[in-house]
């Protein structure tokens, strides 16, 4: 389907290490005139990570932005440069010290397309071998082994609130069913 | 559990009249001083249409910021002083010209709490008889009918991409479920 608004002028109005805000001119289906604020940041990746043993590693991550704590899955951006793939393995490395024997890619989404650009990308991880975490100093997290059963139960009572890792592993759950012991 | 970051100073760095960002200065847990930017977008409303058919009422949107166009849930923002239900009624109303026989509220989540604020809350609604939707010049949709079993089955197989909306449709799956005629 085609692009129903025409791009006048491009600025970026404001940015940070982590993102950019761009605006955007437009001229509307109706003819009016219109703006659209865009905040640039590039491709992002989430990583299923499940044990040999069946567990599944989360993250119980404090956020700033909403003060509260969150379970969620090892997820961060993608490099310039850095492939996929790279960037689900240095976010398992990274959050949870963890190893893959396998990672299979299985699908994007885009995580909140009304203000941002964000295209997430999931992955599945399995034997993952867990050793020791090296978070940044503004990563404040704990690390959590849940087995499949009881991280599927938590996803649907409502014990995990950040949006893409719920989705992620409700979208898993097909594969992680056949996971289990 | 506590706050682990002190604050020390917050100023509004950039706005426009759909979010401000909110630039902190922070104390870390390890003595040194962090900069967090907090995208603040209030809280919003999804809402899964069902008609007394049985029918999933989704929109076809096109996404300026990711230029494509998404299947979704009506959703949007919620005004200073409104109620969680009055503007998950407004949504219904203006992106699906819907009114919703009974609505139920089943939860709230975390869009984006690496960046944003915003917190998600949605619901079912049910026996909800379609009319003239009412979008604003910039919203550029189009509205779409599916059975319940076929709206699931487009959310698995990657037709949704929208995250909120997709992640609020898996959870709904067993109200939907029910649902079916």
């Amino acid at each position: 389907m085609n692009k129903p608004f025409q791009t006048v002028t491009q600025n970026i109005v404001w940015q940070c290490p982590w993102y950019a805000v761009r605006q955007d001119k437009l001229l509307l289906p109706d003819g009016s005139h219109g703006v659209y604020n865009t905040i640039m940041k590039g491709p992002a990746v989430w990583v299923v990570p499940v044990t040999p043993s069946g567990d599944i590693v989360l993250i119980h991550h404090y956020r700033y932005t909403v003060d509260d704590w969150c379970y969620e899955l090892p997820a961060g951006g993608v490099k310039p440069g850095q492939r996929l793939e790279e960037a689900a393995r240095e976010e398992l490395r990274e959050e949870v010290g963890g190893v893959a024997g396998h990672l299979v890619y299985l699908g994007q989404f885009y995580t909140a397309n009304g203000i941002c650009d964000e295209v997430g990308h999931f992955f599945l991880a399995t034997d993952v071998v867990l050793g020791e975490p090296t978070p940044e100093p503004g990563e404040v997290m704990t690390i959590h082994r849940k087995p499949i059963t009881e991280a599927l139960d938590m996803a649907r009572r409502g014990q995990i609130t950040d949006a893409p890792s719920l989705m992620v592993l409700l979208l898993c759950e097909p594969h992680l069913r056949q996971l289990i012991p």
